[in-house]
C-alpha cells in the first residue's frame, strides 16, 4: 500500500526529502546581514534548500526564516555546490580558514562596495575574493538586482562557463532575468552600478535648473527690479509666487521643444548624408536618449505652473487688488466694468493651457514602465511623437494668446528687454516649422526611403530588382 | 592543477569558449536595421552567442555591440541552428543565394509589415519566406513583443512542433513570456497585430466624443444662443471655458453610469435565464470588456472638469463680475450681501465634487497594470465595483446639489429645454435603483446560487445531495 | 522528400502532433466555471494541450477556446498526468466515480473558499480533496495568483516532492513565478490568502481615520462652536469645506512625521543596544513595515487639502466676503487696502505648500511598483528618505508661516484651546531634531559602525584585524 504514501509525502515533507533529495538543490550562504536574510527568504521561496553559515548560529537562527538551517560556517559550506558570500569586503579574509572545504566550489559574490571602498581598492571585491580562494570559481551576481535593466547592452556577455551558467539558472529559478556581464574582469564595473544615481537624469536636470535660473533672473529684472528702479514701486512680494509662476512655464515650454529638436536634427542629418547606416555624433546620440527625461521634467514644470496659477486667487494680494479695483470704480463713478477683448484673451488662454496640460499628462502616464510595456510600438510612437507634438503646438498657442498684442507694445520692453514669452517662442517655432517641412511629399518620401535602408551613393541595394519595386511603390505615394 | 583554471576561465573568456562550446547556444541574425541591433543586444544579454550576417560587415560592425560577430551572410548562417531574419519583405529574395546553407535550419521571421504591405500581399511575410525556403522551418516571432498580452486567447495554439519549441525556449531565456499562436497559417493575423491602434479604445472614445458633441451643442443652445436670441445678450465669450465646463461633467457622469449598466443587464439576464452557462449576446460581451476604458475616459473628463472649474476665478470675466456686483451693491446702497441657502448649496456641492474626484482617482490608480497585478482578486473587485459605485452615488449627489430646486423653476426651461443636469440624471438613477434591487435578499440569494453553478431547469446538479446542502446553506443567509 | 514536411508541419499542425507527441504536455481540467475557462486559455497560451472534462460537453464546448478539447469527465481524465480541479468544494464528491481513472495522478486544487466555507470546515479544500482521493498527489496552486508576492517569506517551503515539482514547472512555463508553500498542511493558510483585504492597509487606515475624527472635532469646537456660543455667530456653513480643509493638512502632516518616527526610534535602539543583531520589538517592526502605506495616506490627505484649498474661491461665501469687504471699505471711505505683512505671509505660505506637495507627489510616483523596480537601492533610498525628509521640513515651514505670530496671540486661544497647527507641530519637530542629532559626527560614526556589523560588547568581530582597519577607516570620517 504505497499509494497513500504519495499524499502522505505531501503532508509530511521530511518523508519527501528522504525520497527525492535530487529534487532539492542545496545552497549555502555565508553572512548574516540583511542581504543574507532576504537572499535566504528568496531562495527558500524559489524551492532551494538553504544552509546559513555563521560564527554564532544560536543568536543568528532567530533572524532567519525557520526553513533555513543556520549552523557553523565549517558545517554550512560542506555539502552545497554554490555558496553565496554576503559579507563586507573586510571580512572576506576571515573565511581563509574554510579554503579547504570551499575548494572547487562556486562562490557568488553579492557585495556592494561603499563609495569609499570602490575608490580605495583597484581590484573589485569579486576579484579580491577570487584571489583569496584561487581554487574556487567566483561569480559576481545579485548586487544590482532591480538596478540593471535589460536595455543597457552588456559588454562581451556572450560566454557562459559552467560556474556562471549554474548561477544564471538559479537567478532564473528565482524569477529574475539574469544578465551575464561576462568575465570577472568586468566585476569592478558591475560593482559600480549601484553607486550610480539616476545617471540618465543628471544632464536633463542640470539643463532644467540652468533654464530656471536664467528665466528667474530675467523675470526678476523685468517684473520687480524695473518698477522699483524706475517708479520706486515695491513689488518684492512677487518673488515667491508670481515670478516663479512666470518662470516655470518658460522652462516647461523650452524643455518640451528640446524634446523634439534632436529628432528634427537627426532627420536633417540623415537627409544630408543620404543613409541611415552612419552613427550620429555622440552629443546627438545622448540627446536622443535623454528625450524621455527632458519631457518628464517639462511636464513637472508645467504641472507646477498650473498649481501656482490656481493658487493665485488664494493670495491676499489678489484679494486686495480686487477690492481696490472695486474702490477705484466707485470713486471714479464708473458704473460697469467690462473689456471684451481682455475677456476673450483670457478665456482662450485658460482653455488652451488646460488642454496642453491634459496632453502632457497623457504623455507622462504612458511613460510609466508598466503602461509603456503594454503598448505596441506603433501605439507608443503615436502617443509619444504625435500627441507630444500636438502638446507643443497647443502650448505655443497658449503662449501666443498670453502675449497677444503685447510683443509689439513699446511699454512692454522694460530696460529694452523683450517680454519673456517672446524669448521662449524661438526654439519651439523652429521645431514646428522643421516638422512641417518634413511633411512635404518630396522630403518625406526621401526620408522614408532612407529609413527603409535605401542609400544615396549607388549602394548594392539599389541595383536589386526588389528595390526598384520599392522605388516605384514609394513613388506612388 | 586544473582547479585554478576555473577562475582563470572566468577572467579569460576565450578559454572558456574553447572549453564549453556546448554551453553557448549560437544564434544568427540576417539584417542590420535597428531591430536587428536591439535583437542582438537582447540575445547577448541573455547569454547567447550572436553572429550577424551583412552584405557589408566592415561598415555594419560599428553599429553592433562589440560582443556580436559581424561577418558576411554566407559565413554567418553556417553554424547556428536558429537564424533571425530581420529584413524588409522586399529583401527576402536577396537571400535565395543562401538557400543551401539555410537548408533544414529554423528561420525566425520578425518582420512587421507596413499598412500598405499588409493590404497588398495576401500571404503573410512569414508564409512568403517559407515559400522561398521550403527546406526551412519558418517561425513567426518577436514582432509583437509587448503588444500581445497573455489575456487574449490564442487560436489553436496548443501544438509545439520542434522548431517552434526551440524558439519558445529562446524567448523564455530572454525574459519574455512567449505565446504560441500555432500554425504558420495564423502568421498573417499575427503580423496585423502591431498595426492595431488601441483596439480596445476605439468604441469608448467614439462614445465619449459623441456624448461631448451632443451635450456641447445642447449647452450652447441653452447658455449662449437663448440669451442672444431672447434678450440680445452677447455671451459668446462663454464658448471656450464655461460651456466646455458644463459639458465635461455631463460626459463624465453618463460614462461612469455606462460602466455599471452592463453589469446590471448581465445580472438581470442571468436571473431570467436561471443559469450562467449561456453566452451573453455579443454586444453585451463587448460592453463588459470595455468597462475599464469607459471608466478611464470618465475619469479623464472628470479631472478636466475639476481643472476647468478651478480656473474659473482666474478669468477676467469672473473678476469683472465680482467688481460689478460690488458696484451694484454700492449703488443700491445695500450694506451687506449674504444668501445662506446659496452658500450651503455651494459648500456641499464643492465638497461632494472633491470626494467624487478623489474616489475616481483611486480607481484610475488601481487600474494601472503594475498595481492591478499586486492586488488579490477580492481587493481588485472591492476597489473597482464597490468604490466605483460609491463614486457614482457621490457624483449623483454632486449633480443634485448643483441642480437643487432649479429643476422645477420654470425660468430654467430655455426653449422648453430642461436643464442639462436633469437629462444626465436618467441613466445613473436607473443603475443605482437596479443595484439596490439586487441587494434584496430574495434576489441576491438566487443570483449567488446561479453564479455558483446552480441551474433553474432541473439540471443534473440539483439532483445531487451536495447541492441540497448548498441550497440549505444559502437559505441560511 | 521529408524536407517540405518541416514547413508542412507548421501549416498542418495535426501532422506535427503525430510527429512529436512528447513535445506536447497534456493537461486535464475538471469544471467549467470562469476560472476553468481562463485557466484553459492560459494553459493553451503557454503551449499545453488541454482536455476539459464536463458533465455536459456539448453545452460547455461553446464556452471554451476552440483549441481546448471538451469531453466527458471519464474521457478527459484518461491520458493527462496533471489534472486541475476547478470546481466548488461541494462538487468534489461528484468526482468519486472517477477515482479509478484518477489513481496515482496529480490533482491541482485551485479552489478559493468563500469566507463562510473557510470558517465552516476545519480541513482545507485541498486536504478534503486529498481525503477523497487518497491515491492521488494533491497540490494546491493558482488560487492566489497575483495576490501572493515574493517578498512575503514562505513557511518551510524548501521541499519539492515530485508532484509539486511538476506543477512548479508548469507555473513557470505559464510565465508566473511560483512560490512553493511546502506541505499540504499549509493549504488552509494558502486558501485564506485571497480572503485577506489589504492586510497592510488596515492599521494605517484606522490611524488616519482616528486622526481625522480627532482633528475634525477639535476644529469644529474652535471654528464653529466657539463663535456660536460666545458671539452667537452662525458659522455652521463651514462644516463641509472649511473645517474639513483645516483638518486634512493636520492629518497629512502628522502622518508624514509618523513615517519617519520609527526610523528614528530604530536608530536610537541600535545605538543603545550597540548591535544590529537583535530583533526590534514587534510593534516597531510592524510600524517600520507600514511606513509606505502611512506615507501614501499622508499624500492622499495632502492632495485633498490642496484640492479643497483651490476650491475656496469657487464658493459663494468667498464671493460674498469679498463684496462685503469692498462695501466696508467704501462705507468707511477707505481709499486703498493693503497689508504688506499679510501679503508676504500668504505668498510664502502658498509657495511652500506647492513645493511640499510637489515633493510628496514625486514620493508617491516612485512608490508605484513598476517604477520602484526600475530604481537601484541607492536611488530608491535617496528618494524615499532624503526627499521625504525634505518634504517634512517644507511642510513644517508651511505650517509655521500659516501660524506666523498667531501662536502667541491670546485671542487665538478659544476655550483655552491652542490653535490646531501648534498641536500638529509637536511630533514633526521631535523627528527633525532627532534626525539632526544623528548627523553629529560622533553619533553617525557609531551608527555606521553598528550597521556594518560592529558590536559593543567585545564580540568576536572586534578582535579581528580587519575590524581594526574598519575602525580606523571610519575614524577618518
Amino acid at each position: 500500500m504505497d499509494k497513500p504514501l504519495i499524499s502522505h509525502q505531501l503532508v509530511d515533507s521530511d518523508g519527501s526529502l528522504a525520497e527525492a533529495p535530487s529534487e532539492v538543490p542545496k545552497v549555502g550562504i555565508l553572512g548574516s546581514g540583511d542581504f543574507a536574510r532576504s537572499l535566504a527568504t528568496r531562495l527558500l521561496g524559489s524551492g532551494f534548500s538553504v544552509v546559513v553559515g555563521s560564527r554564532n548560529p544560536k543568536r543568528m537562527a532567530g533572524l532567519f526564516p525557520s526553513a533555513a538551517r543556520v549552523t557553523f560556517q565549517e558545517e554550512a559550506v560542506g555539502s552545497p555546490e554554490v555558496i553565496f558570500v554576503a559579507m563586507f569586503r573586510e571580512h572576506y579574509s576571515t573565511l581563509c580558514g574554510l579554503s579547504d572545504q570551499l575548494a572547487g566550489k562556486i562562490l557568488v559574490d553579492v557585495s556592494n562596495p561603499t563609495e569609499r571602498e570602490h575608490l580605495q581598492h583597484h581590484e573589485s571585491n569579486a576579484e579580491y575574493l577570487a584571489s583569496l580562494f584561487p581554487t574556487c570559481a567566483v561569480v559576481k551576481a545579485f548586487n544590482v538586482i532591480s538596478a540593471w535593466t535589460l536595455q543597457s547592452g552588456p559588454r562581451d556577455g556572450n560566454r557562459q562557463p559552467e560556474a556562471t551558467h549554474t548561477v544564471l539558472e538559479m537567478v532564473r529559478a528565482m524569477g529574475f532575468t539574469p544578465v551575464d556581464m561576462g568575465s570577472l574582469a568586468s566585476a569592478r564595473e558591475v560593482e559600480a552600478m549601484p553607486l550610480r544615481l539616476f545617471p540618465g537624469w543628471k544632464v536633463p536636470a542640470l539643463l532644467a535648473l540652468g533654464l530656471f535660473i536664467f528665466f528667474y533672473a530675467y523675470n526678476f529684472v523685468r517684473d520687480v527690479l524695473e518698477p522699483y528702479v524706475q517708479e520706486g514701486k515695491n513689488k518684492f512680494y512677487k518673488l515667491p509666487v508670481f515670478v516663479v509662476n512666470t518662470t516655470l512655464p518658460c522652462v516647461a515650454y523650452v524643455l518640451l521643444s528640446l524634446v523634439y529638436l534632436p529628432g528634427v536634427l537627426a532627420a536633417a542629418l540623415q537627409l544630408r548624408r543620404g543613409t541611415k547606416y552612419q552613427r550620429f555624433p555622440d552629443w546627438l546620440d545622448h540627446w536622443l536618449q535623454h528625450r524621455k527625461q527632458i519631457g518628464l521634467l517639462s511636464f513637472l514644470c508645467a504641472a507646477l505652473h498650473a498649481l501656482y496659477s490656481l493658487c493665485l486667487p488664494l493670495r491676499r494680494s489678489h484679494r486686495y487688488d480686487l477690492v481696490n479695483l472695486a474702490l477705484k470704480q466707485v470713486l471714479t463713478n464708473k458704473s460697469h466694468l467690462w473689456n471684451e477683448e481682455e475677456v476673450w484673451r483670457m478665456e482662450i488662454y485658460v482653455s488652451l493651457g488646460v488642454l496642453a496640460l491634459g496632453m502632457l499628462s497623457l504623455l507622462a502616464v504612458t511613460s510609466l514602465p508598466s503602461i509603456a510595456n503594454s503598448l505596441s510600438w506603433k501605439e507608443f510612437s503615436l502617443v509619444q511623437s504625435t500627441l507630444g507634438f500636438v502638446a507643443l503646438v497647443l502650448s505655443t498657442l497658449h503662449t501666443l494668446t498670453y502675449g497677444w498684442t503685447r510683443a509689439f507694445e513699446e511699454s512692454r520692453y522694460k530696460f529694452f528687454l523683450p517680454p519673456t514669452f517672446t524669448l521662449t517662442l524661438l526654439v519651439p517655432c523652429v521645431v514646428i516649422l522643421a516638422k512641417g517641412l518634413f511633411l512635404l511629399p518630396c522630403v518625406s518620401r526621401r526620408l522614408t526611403k532612407i529609413r527603409r535602408g535605401w542609400e544615396k551613393d549607388g549602394s548594392v541595394r539599389l541595383t536589386l530588382p526588389v528595390d526598384r519595386a520599392l522605388a516605384q511603390k514609394t513613388s506612388h505615394v
